[in-house]
């Protein structure tokens, strides 16, 4: 069992950062012929997901969406903190995430890239890895 | 490490399809005795979730609120191929679940039955498994 | 691979139920000194969520915004039952988690929880732990 943490930079209060190409290299330098990837996120305003990575308007959707149904203000919040939307939209996306590894390399649809989601940047922020 | 793709046809744009007899009898070819199981969808218009497979309403119920939530068209969407609430849906139900396997079976709830959801079909989709 | 069951008695309806001490020395028990656990709730209206701990305001906030979103009674819900609310919320947040184990405990950010998420109480529930 492979373990390993990137750690990125976020540049926006909102954005979803595109680390498939990091963690292809990732497995490649693992050489795991055929296996499992864990990917966590050790964050309570940030979460992980899969979406198409060719047309960016489809990341740019995603997040007006959540922005639209989970407001950054609400009256009605009580968490003080001024980020209790981040909180929910990471719950909804998720920490964590299971793929498949084959011949080498991740199994991912044609369309399909890993964001690491990004709701209540600019941060340094780790992600976690584990391969077997 | 066991790997298998299965191809399904969905047959209309928005379709929760009860796979729990096939990831069943899935399980059995394989002849393991306790594990766990990986589902991955490469699609980014599908997702993958567990829910009630009783009573169909609850997955018309389920589709229905997405839908009002997240509408098929609204003119904020960029993204230009109409399918931004497809994309939307799939990373809030996620395209990787995983399961365990003990006795040789799933453990599943009374009432829990394995969706592959649809939200931009009707299409030919392909879901693979790793049962380890 | 080591097995466990948690029984849990929730108190209301809707509640986040902080479970990551339990899953610690769960974890503890078993001498596991690094692997993965994967959490499975074996219900329709309640699912798992890894989200912040230390201020109970924020599991208030999310309980509040699913409510919000997702209201208990809709004159279009077609499921008799009057919980189609909590099913949606159970398949929005999952039930199923995979977290990462190294150094005999679990890889939780500073502020992490991890939170058995009932919308359908109060009732007696099980979670199921693989650790391997």
């Amino acid at each position: 069992m492979h373990r390993e943490i990137i750690a990125i930079k976020t540049r926006k209060r909102e954005e979803l950062v595109d680390i498939t190409a990091k963690v292809r290299e990732l497995i490649r330098s693992k050489d795991i012929e055929k296996g499992c990837l864990v990917i966590f996120v050790p964050h309570t305003t940030a979460g992980i997901t899969v979406n198409e990575g060719a047309d960016p308007t489809v990341k740019e959707d995603l997040l007006y969406v959540l922005r639209k149904l989970i407001p950054h203000r609400d009256s009605e919040y009580k968490h003080l903190e001024g980020n209790s939307d981040a909180h929910i939209k990471a719950s909804l996306l998720g920490s964590s995430l299971t793929l498949l590894i084959e011949n080498g390399d991740l199994i991912l649809g044609r369309w399909q890239a890993i964001f690491f989601a990004e709701f209540d940047g600019p941060r340094q922020r780790r992600i976690h890895f584990s391969l077997y």
